[in-house]
């Protein structure tokens, strides 16, 4: 793939960054307009066949050919390119962390537009239709195809593009993945996770009259104790989160029910793996202490562990021709490359060995996944234009 | 008090014991009807005034002197003796453990009288009136003041028969607790408990990014983890139970809040109070080492303990007149005297120095706190009289 990417000259990527900008910078108020259109369409993690319809109607009007909406309701079209190669995916989520019924109208405050998803992502689905529409004419040697996603956001857990990168987009040559404002940020490192919820269920029983029967809550408190006692690595920086406990009825009852729901986090797959087994084995533990208590009489407790969540993580190198273009054209524009680490919808790809970055859309955003999310268009054009740029540049090549 | 129960001859007794049972066969059909009356009007803790009016009424009726109900509910009435001595005090419960709009209507099936409360403590109260009507004409030494207390289910912690002992109640000769059917058991060990809310509150965080910020979840499994740990008297019975807990609010953020119930109970003041300093400590160690791992820059998270339930404990001897009283009129009957231990308005005398006992009402009853609890009168007529009669005893004396 090295000697592809670099075979596009910088003269090349030059020429066509001026290009789109000065067409992005004409098209902006358009541009701007279905942003807004887009976030006041209703799409919770779950719930994006609106919106995915509205970005359907749109790949349709701009000729892209081969349009579906797959299984799992990712929104896809083809832009063809002049050759059967591997195509390049441009991938955007559709779904917002807002449930249904929450006021998305969009506002305006000075410089900022404000409204629940302005940012986060109804500024990449609309910059992605921008970028379908300006890599038109431009005949690129790859296809590309570009997907609205489903089920990016929490328990969505990259239903979306998991489905797609795992049938259609099994073959990509390379994945652009446009997620939110920004201009900067080139994300090359996909953190992943792992969620899992613990239950623990037991006889339970009267606090005194039964005491000496298992206790669900004791039992979940030890296995949550075992696992704040693990040395966490530094490097790659890993995250292990009890983030919620419940279990119980009343004060004067021994509880027979108890759970609780973990997050752990790293880039390293072998680390997320060893502490998915340290949490079997805490839980396995814990059951087996609490009820190696327990009175003869009463019957045992259980555990049972469910997996809620499982985003894979992965990198490709800071040298990659892919990384190595985005930085380029983010230079060109005046801007300084960030490479860092995220969890998005370039999470499965990566995982699967598909070179993909996450970029900015352009603007500036901010508070999001809050109702006070906010966008600033005033470098939205430039931005804009990087994102197409760095795809394009991809698609040539 | 020994010599004067001693002064009390078998003879009287039962002779007492005689009359008071052919009294009691003839009006049983209207005992029964008052328990009933009583079961069918809403009482739940902390609501009682309704079925404390209609108390209020019939002692009224009975001609019961300083009628009065007191701030903290309690329903009072005098029977007055022949002597300026310390009255004995005979207390039932107002209250239930059903809520506002539970069906409290009472059907009959069989020998069974089926409905809430219809056992705890409707036929309590139905034979404290029944011992007021009853004692009326014996020529007792010491008055009898009657009692029918508020709050002594659950959250109500003996608030009625606190406040009684506490003002009124003071200067009691003795105390005879009628709670629920039975005929055997003698209540003459008080069970203590204590009930503790913790509450853990810091800045949680994203899982992520913020992560570092101390852990409330983490805090309150590490403190129960701590307390699960104790090694618990056998002799005498004391148990420790995290009852409840529950805290966070998404599985990707760091739980800034999070809280645990815990009850503990025992028959020894020390333990008890042993315990609640184990508690403290507890929470206060698991709190400090939660702080001592969080991250430089974060605030630290802050733990509360707020008592939510205190009966107090203590016991009287097997050999206290008061106790063999009750034990030689149980086996008048027929019945074998059954000394044990439980929770109940008789606490707060025994805590305070009174004498108590706490006995049942007569009859059987069974599945007692559900909505199918029941009542059957098979026995019922010759309890009451074995109540009757350890009330009228203690107050010849």
């Amino acid at each position: 793939m090295a000697d592809r990417f670099g075979a596009a000259t910088a003269a090349a990527t030059n020429r066509l960054l001026v290009q789109s900008h000065s067409r992005l910078a004409v098209a902006d108020a358009a541009l701007v307009r279905s942003q807004i259109a887009i976030a006041q369409i209703p799409a919770p993690t779950g719930g994006e066949s609106e919106r995915g319809a509205w970005i359907a109607q749109r790949f349709a009007s701009l000729g892209l050919s081969d349009l579906d909406t797959d299984c799992a309701g990712n929104v896809i079209g083809r832009l063809q390119g002049k050759r059967p190669l591997p195509p390049v995916v441009v991938c955007a989520h559709l779904d917002t962390v807002f449930p249904n019924g929450t006021n998305l109208s969009v506002r305006r405050d000075g410089p900022r537009l404000l409204g629940p998803g302005i940012n986060d992502n109804s500024r990449g689905l609309a910059v992605m239709l921008a970028i379908a529409e300006g890599c038109d004419g431009l005949a690129l040697e790859r296809s590309i195809d570009f997907v609205a996603t489903t089920g990016e956001e929490g328990a969505g857990d990259l239903r979306g593009s998991k489905h797609y990168f795992a049938s259609r987009g099994a073959a990509a040559h390379a994945a652009v993945i446009i997620d939110g404002a920004g201009d900067e940020r080139i994300v090359h490192r996909a953190l992943g996770s792992r969620r899992f919820r613990i239950t623990f269920d037991g006889p339970g029983g009267h606090s005194w009259a039964a005491f000496g029967a298992p206790n669900a809550v004791h039992a979940a408190a030890a296995a949550t104790t075992a696992l704040t006692a693990i040395a966490l690595p530094a490097d790659p920086k890993t995250t292990l989160t009890v983030a919620r406990i419940g279990g119980g009825l009343s004060v004067n009852s021994i509880p027979g029910q108890a759970w609780m729901e973990i997050d752990v986090r790293s880039s390293s797959a072998s680390v997320l793996d060893a502490l998915a087994r340290r949490i079997v084995s805490a839980v396995r533990d814990a059951t087996a202490a609490e009820n190696g208590r327990r009175a003869a009489d009463t019957p045992p407790l259980q555990a049972q562990i469910d997996t809620i969540g499982d985003r894979p993580c992965g990198s490709i190198a800071e040298n990659h021709p892919l990384v190595q273009t985005a930085a380029h054209v983010t230079r060109l524009i005046g801007r300084s490359p960030e490479l860092t680490l995220a969890s998005t919808d370039a999470n499965i790809p990566i995982s699967l060995g598909i070179p993909a970055v996450a970029i900015g859309a352009g603007g500036r955003g901010g508070d999001t996944h809050t109702t006070s999310e906010w966008y600033d268009n005033t470098a939205g054009p430039i931005g804009a234009a990087r994102a197409l740029t760095i795809v394009a540049t991809v698609a040539l090549s």
